[in-house]
């Protein structure tokens, strides 16, 4: 406007020129042009090391948003060339048992002989509550300012199949990162565990020494998986205790029978608080690895992996769009009824169910 | 004709009348009355304890033939009112534990005090061998020869869901018979121990007393699904490894936090043989039921387990239909070559195979 103007060679408002481009077109180049340059900026910094944007990537990977899913899936896959390079280390126990004291003190040992720890977290409660495991970084207080750590809580979902596939996608984006060795948290909440140990090499149980009840309450199956046990706190008064449940649990790892690779489950003590028995669990993880890595199993046991998480994937979504479907949900009702009096058979039942799921 | 007549009163052939309903017709009017009456009359039989029918009823159940499976369903229909009135036992043990002497001690024990038994098998292998347990019924020549003894071989088939489907359906045709205790064994092969542990209300793990090596060579999970462990063979120059054994299994035992319902799992020597330590058996079986139809255990864990046998059939079928998908399956092949090669995700190539589902 010329409302403001010192001058007379001020201009009249011209007529208002047609696009030559239509505005979305317009929008849709701008943005894929933002996208493409950004996927690559990204993963040019995610290759760089570059912590912020690993982060960011991470956060993409746990969004909901499709949008940002696309973009996390384009740069995972830009990623996968630079992944799998890492060792993967498994640690699961009960609350109380020391695990986040247990993680700065052998993540800092790591990180003293020149590697490059990732700390994810698998644990399905952070849905309702989240970020309750490694929520609180300042339990790792020098972990979490050390340049060569990086530790994330676990994410959010809906089911312990979804954060876990997130997390093994982070995975991948910290391998892409250059973090050589990746430990993945979990605490003892229905089927974690089992979902920690089909992503790792190797995998860890945490354990306290007690007052004699050592190898009551332990959950079923939990030993089974354990690669190595570690008993914790053995400081102070507790050496001897800690001791005694060395015995206990080797007698314990004893009833199974060797695992596939041949591999007798340790049992090892150790201080996180005090720093000792450290260094000794890493050198037995890294024999475990070497041993793996020549053998052959450590390979075979990643591919039995891969192929796990991608059967278990399709399972999930054949079962959801089954029990999502509107009149099978409502049908399977009435049939557990029956079944529960008496009136029908599983398989009755299930034949029933399949042809409506057929029908609609 | 009339070529042999000595009568005049022979008649002129007729002509043939045009028929008032068609053959079809009447061939289905046939076959359904005859159906009915059959299908009343087994039923009749077998609520009659008809060995020979409830025999022949089962191998409808076994058949593979459409029109057996149609006919078998309605036996089993009809008798599912009569059905779920017994007690189901689990046993389980490797091969030359002494299974089969076990079983007709046991069972013998149970007709002398007025019980009606049935023993069923479940072995996945049989498809290859058949009946290879109990095939050879001259190994429980008492029992086979015992009114009140039932004895059927596993049925062959070639998954093991199928196998446990139908010994399953024929535990029903045999309460309605009348048969007041089941008995379902179980060679160590594969999953098949878990799928007896969700047919029975009590799992028994055969053993033997060896040389101080009893805990070796324990198949995982078992010890966890036992209710007891019954150390066989406990005669003779026997008698003290297993009371060294009894002790072993009991600290092992205690490694497990106990059961659900707070049984604690038990552990007794007997020897099948000798016949001594049968009863006590049995009775620890019946304290055990006892204590958890008081409880409301027994029918919650049975309702638990219809429940997992609707939903395993039903998770069995969509897979079924997703793996025999000829597209599917050959992109699988794919996919798991590029997962070995770090090409794609678990995530990317189930997404992938999820869309070929939808297409086809």
């Amino acid at each position: 406007m010329a409302t403001n103007s010192k001058s007379n060679l001020s201009e009249k408002d011209g007529v208002l020129q047609p696009e030559t481009t239509s505005k979305t077109s317009a929008e849709k180049i701008k943005l894929n042009r933002r996208k493409k340059i950004d996927t690559k900026e990204f993963v040019a910094k995610i290759l760089d090391g570059d912590i912020t944007f690993l982060s960011r990537a991470i956060t993409l990977v746990e969004s909901t948003n499709k949008r940002h899913q696309q973009k996390a899936n384009e740069i995972l896959n830009a990623c996968l060339p630079y992944a799998n390079k890492s060792i993967r280390i498994g640690i699961t126990g009960v609350p109380g048992v020391g695990k986040s004291t247990f993680i700065e003190s052998f993540g800092k040992h790591l990180t003293s002989i020149g590697k490059k720890v990732a700390v994810l977290a698998v644990d399905p409660s952070s849905s309702v509550n989240r970020g309750s495991i490694l929520g609180d970084k300042t339990r790792m207080e020098q972990l979490v300012v050390d340049k060569d750590a990086f530790i994330r809580p676990s994410p959010s979902g809906t089911s312990l199949g979804g954060v876990a596939q997130k997390t093994r996608e982070s995975i991948i984006l910290c391998e892409a990162a250059g973090f050589d060795t990746i430990i993945i948290e979990t605490v003892g909440v229905g089927q974690s565990e089992t979902a920690v140990h089909s992503m790792v090499d190797f995998f860890l149980l945490l354990k306290l020494s007690g007052a004699g009840d050592e190898l009551q309450g332990i959950k079923r199956g939990i030993i089974e998986m354990a690669d190595a046990i570690v008993i914790n706190k053995a400081d102070g008064d507790n050496v001897k205790n800690a001791k005694i449940a060395k015995v206990e649990f080797n007698r314990a790892l004893h009833l199974y029978p060797p695992k596939e690779n041949g591999w007798q489950p340790k049992v090892l003590t150790a201080s996180a608080l005090k720093n000792s028995g450290i260094d000794a669990i890493y050198e037995m993880i890294l024999s475990y690895i070497d041993s793996a890595r020549t053998s052959g199993y450590f390979e075979k046991r990643r591919n039995n992996q891969n192929k796990h998480w991608l059967f278990s994937t399709i399972e999930q979504e054949l079962k959801r769009r089954f029990y999502d479907n509107t009149d099978v949900n409502d049908q399977l009702k009435k049939e557990i009824h029956e079944l529960n009096n008496g009136k029908t058979t599983p398989f009755f039942s299930a034949d029933k169910l399949l042809k409506l799921l057929n029908k609609s």
